[in-house]
């Protein structure tokens, strides 16, 4: 079928059973909230209603079987013996019929996953070229100001409508936009607030090209800040540079975690970073591999991963800067352009 | 806990663990993506990560536990004894670690989804004002006509503004717009094709307001329609109108669906309606009851549900008309009021 598949084949015991409809399109190519691929040694089917069918023929080396509307009364009919399936995704309902249809269930984990880790070429210049337009919009938004008085909501629109306009597919999430008090919490939905002088505001922001999403943070200063947000920010970007500087291939992602918080934490500032540093992006905005305490993923090239340390001080306010990168064999690609100095808006 | 809870527990046969993030914020309120409620017969918990922590300890009659970001970590080690779970939304993974905690597992299906077909008045004002923002983008979408020689994109996109323009929390899905010969498809996405003089072109939309959704598809027409169309046209909305005469408590999902199919089969295009009639509409834009052929439900008031037939013909275009109403004891209460003439746009 294609490279892609053939990857996957080598990982296999039995046939699996891909029905995540994320993993669907990433070996098939199909959009789809309703398929499902069978991967066996000598050829692949893909299942889908009649809705994908005139895409689903198009697909190059596998067979297409149209469904019913009922995908997995079809699997359950058509699939026989033993197979894998997608324990992380099936929910259990899909998997008790595919059970009673008398089908030799095997729970498998993260195969396809695995795989999209790694990026190929064509994933790389979708990547780059959202972010590329990711940066663009920041430009245009930190150009335009006029931030105080709007609200956090008019500004999140403000940049979507500036992602739009840059001629991505779609925004990768709703835009977050969080100023003074709000962005002491790492995720907030925009609100009716203000935003007032002498605040921080930070904006979260991505969009998707050909199905791939960027990601990119940038705090702004509508002033001077308090000293210890000030102080914050430099004890941010210091963190965010060392994590960067960590990053690159045959490293743990525990451990570029770490090299990133213990700058927060030798600041005093330990407790206030309360989330994971990073995590991979591709088809999703958050996929492997991750950048966290808890990590058991080692960074190879192809990768693409965010660099994103954040201070969160109740009732003071908080900061996050991120970057988006590709895990080379030495220092990363980093496709977030626009500047991590902290930019003042009126 | 609220008068919701109550319901469901008049339900249960054993505590219920509530997982499905849409469950969740129905009957606590509380948006997360990582975040369980368990409700037995004297008290409920609210599980969820530090992120949610402030929000959940605010959901009054329920006891906040906070919980790792490994939300079913702390689900398996805390939970004991016999369970339902909700075994639609479960994944196989998380079912096996809680299974493998020493839980008894008894999978449940819809307890929830069953309350949430009939809508409270606070939930219908929301869809209400939500489908009147939907209305009110539609009359300013034809105002401004021009739509020849734009591209189904730009125009989807500029529906979206309109919808934003009138203050919705979000759009309810990426607004549709197909064109020509894309009009022969009920799903597709937006494309770079410009509009012709003399298509049909369907525009799918609808928003969000305090989480609940709005739902509604015109077709329009750049000019004189072939002959053909234009009888489908009529054919749709004569289908339309049967659908909506048949909405009411006591009327099953499928005798709906009927009444408008059989309208159109007997006008010859049986084979081009291949969906079925309508959805229930709530937090998910898709959601019970159903109004298909296969469907088992039967309706009560205060269900609100899409009317939508549509009719395709592939090479020359196709037809949709979708109205959302409330289902009453008597005639339904349409919420979509734009006109259902078919209107000619430049």
């Amino acid at each position: 079928m294609n490279e892609r598949v053939d990857r996957l084949r080598a990982a296999l015991d039995e046939p699996l059973l891909v029905s995540d409809p994320t993993n669907v399109r990433y070996l098939s190519g199909l959009a789809s909230t309703n398929a499902a691929l069978l991967v066996e040694p000598d050829r692949v089917r893909l299942f889908a209603d009649f809705r994908y069918a005139e895409r689903g023929r198009a697909v190059e080396g596998a067979e297409f079987v149209e469904a019913k509307r009922d995908l997995f009364q079809t699997l359950s009919e058509v699939l026989s013996g033993r197979i894998g399936f997608e324990a992380s995704s099936l929910t259990y309902e899909r998997y008790a019929r595919l059970h009673a249809g008398g089908i030799d269930l095997v729970g498998r984990y993260g195969l396809v996953e695995e795989l999209r880790m790694v990026k190929d070429e064509d994933e790389l210049a979708a990547i780059r070229r959202a972010a590329e337009i990711t940066n663009n919009a920041f430009e245009r938004f930190a150009d335009e100001g006029g931030v105080v008085g709007k609200t956090e909501r008019e500004l999140a629109w403000r940049m979507e409508q500036l992602l739009h306009d840059a001629d991505c597919d779609s925004v990768a999430f709703p835009v977050a936009v969080a100023a003074g008090p709000n962005t002491a919490k790492p995720h907030t939905v925009p609100g009716e607030r203000p935003v007032g002088k002498g605040e921080a505001v930070f904006v979260d922001a991505g969009c998707t090209v050909a199905g791939y999403c960027s990601d990119c943070t940038r705090t702004f200063a509508t002033g001077p800040l308090p000293d210890e947000l000030k102080r914050a920010y430099d004890v941010c970007l210091d963190a965010q540079l060392a994590g960067l500087a960590a990053v690159r291939a045959g490293a743990s992602g525990s451990g570029v975690d770490a090299a990133a918080r213990d700058r927060i934490e030798a600041a005093g500032f330990g407790d206030a970073f309360g989330h994971g540093l990073g995590h991979g992006v591709g088809l999703l905005v958050h996929e492997d591999p991750r950048l966290a305490q808890e990590s058991r993923h080692t960074l190879a090239p192809g990768n693409v991963v965010t660099v994103e340390p954040g201070i969160y001080l109740p009732g003071l306010g908080g900061m996050r800067i991120e970057d988006l990168v590709v895990v080379r064999e030495d220092e990363p690609e980093v496709l977030t352009h626009f500047t991590k100095e902290l930019v003042m808006l009126d």
